[in-house]
């Protein structure tokens, strides 16, 4: 079933007519519309772009005249006047443009919006009988159909093509920005278009384990501990993927034995990781493997992965939902440690029928 | 006087109280906060982050906990858990911060907002009394202070670097995609930072001359037009240029002429341009100069640039404002013939008290 038609039945099933999508990830995931998101919200936009879709499946998309003509999906499509050569009151023309498409589809009755992104500009155009679905999106979303499976495992791999030229480039001499340029035009060469980036490629014991540092100008020396996450959006949808190594091959024991651990746990997510499990569960299971080890970390062990590069279900001792078919997740035991340097080793994962499989797998070694 | 204060200044001219920003071009452009952008609106978000300034100048960030504690301006921050170690209502989270910032500065009264950013998760928490004003803050941002002036130079000063590179990797048998990685990397090493991009890089008589191509896989050869559009964003603000040249330094007598052509037309936007000059003059003169050369171009003659690539004042037919001392333009004559190539040759210039300047020249040859 498309995506379009499993959003028609949550309408349906939250008693509602109307869903409205504001969210480039939400409408790329259910209607395959690529929203361009580097630049931020487009200065030739009057707002995020629209997606209405009815409790029968219908779909409308809404968007800039400069995003226009992907034709990706089952859907009608207007576009509105955001680039032109006069002065152009964008705001005024997005307003029109989903008032017009709203009633084309004949809009009517109870709509459910997402809060995160649904526009004030649009809220005397719309409905006034809604509510927000944000939750019960994400949920829907986190089960990938075909299609995205398919989307997600070519991203998955673009993201392991990243991780191999990482290898080859980490040398004494290079710099953090320099090699990262490089990984990522290798990703983009793979993927054959631009891809917007999400991730870090941190070298170094002090940059490696310091979390949330920016890539800078530091230059790698022979055994450099290293920490390469890389996350490219591929076709709308996000691979992801980190591993940590030693430049020249030459890791000291501290290091080895943290990237062991990791890598075992990790091992051990695969061999866990089923339909039905409880999130908090698994989540807790790796826990206590890495702290079995002798480790710990202090962020989420994973995340589930889409047109969102993090999203539902996070994997946190609090969520109590059920890992189910065809769920995408990263997990990502890691630590770090002043004396030896950070890392995580993070795959991603496919929920199958009966347990888990390594959607696109690079070399995981640290040496 | 910071933009804080001329913020503030213009909300009292309104007969306002408080300003609410919500793009992340006017953040930065008002505050220097800068916004990350490249990844569309965080996961960790629960809406765009806001700034509120009152007419007496007193402003406040809220944003998520990411990318927090920057401080880069004289305002008062608070950060929301947007990211953590257990299930978190973003949105939630993102509304409780904004009351409490909203309490703590004393809104109340008349507020203006930006009516293309403005989310409606926001709509029951501030008064009532509300005026979209995004013309205004436009006009405003139009021109720089002493600070932006100085980023804008140096985003400029990058966007020549990458002008350069292209011509040192824009040889026979690389790919667009190889050598666009190439440009970005040395762009991203002279700003000493990740950049976000807008722009092109087509190769070719084809892909040259049909606007709105991504940049692919093309391999480059011997005789083939570029064009070179380069848009880096350093420290919140944009940088932008183009240029039109040919591998191997064998330009065709029709590209050679085009060339020729715009750069003329280029030499003579900055002699004509000044402040109070009528924008649609100045647009007037350049479109008339090329077409007394044989060539004409589709689109704007050029743009404001700041935090946002694309700003007011845009330089087309019907617009009639006038131009101001240290507004930054983009002027981009151009012609785009399918049997010879296209190009546009741009670069920005600063209205000065007396006339303009070329910000950061670079060298505009096509061979």
């Amino acid at each position: 079933m498309s995506n379009i038609k499993r959003l028609g039945n949550l309408v349906k099933e939250l008693g509602a007519d109307w869903a409205v999508l504001t969210g480039a990830d939400s409408i790329c995931a259910v209607t395959g519309h690529v929203v361009p998101i580097e630049i931020g919200q487009s200065p030739f936009s009057g707002g995020p772009s629209v997606v209405l879709v009815s409790r029968d499946g219908v779909a409308g998309v809404v968007c800039p005249n400069t995003d226009g003509g992907q034709q990706a999906g089952n859907y009608e499509e207007l576009t509105y006047a955001g680039f032109a050569n006069e002065v152009t009151d964008q705001v005024g023309h997005y307003r029109k443009a989903v008032s017009e498409m709203a009633a084309k589809l004949g809009v009517s009755g109870k709509i459910v919006y997402e809060a995160n992104t649904f526009p004030y500009a649009l809220q005397d155009l719309l409905p006034d009988s809604r509510t927000p679905f944000d939750h019960d999106l994400a949920r829907l979303r986190a089960v990938k159909s075909a299609v995205e499976i398919e989307k997600m495992t070519r991203a998955a791999q673009v993201a392991a093509i990243g991780q191999a030229e990482a290898r080859r480039l980490s040398v004494p001499g290079a710099d953090e920005l320099e090699v990262f340029g490089g990984i990522r035009s290798k990703m983009e060469q793979a993927a054959g278009q631009r891809i917007a980036f999400a991730g870090e490629y941190l070298t170094g014991i002090e940059h490696s384990s310091t979390l949330g540092r920016p890539i800078g100008r530091r230059t790698l020396q022979d055994g450099d501990p290293i920490i390469c996450d890389l996350a490219p959006r591929v076709n709308g949808y996000w691979g992801d993927s980190c591993n940590g190594f030693v430049v020249g091959n030459t890791a000291s024991e501290g290091f080895r034995a943290l990237h062991a651990a990791a890598k075992e746990t990790l091992e051990l997510a695969v061999s866990e990781l089923r339909p039905g499990l409880r999130v908090c569960d698994f989540d807790a299971t790796l826990r206590a493997h890495m702290k079995s080890l002798g480790y710990s970390y202090p962020h989420h062990s994973g995340h589930g992965i889409g047109a969102s590069v993090h999203e539902f279900p996070r994997l946190v001792p609090d969520e109590t939902s059920l890992f189910e078919e065809n769920m995408f997740i990263m997990v990502e035991p890691g630590d770090y440690l002043a004396d030896v340097g950070g890392l995580r080793c993070e795959t991603m994962l496919r929920v199958t029928a009966t347990g888990s499989e390594v959607v696109a797998p690079f070399e995981l070694t640290c040496e």
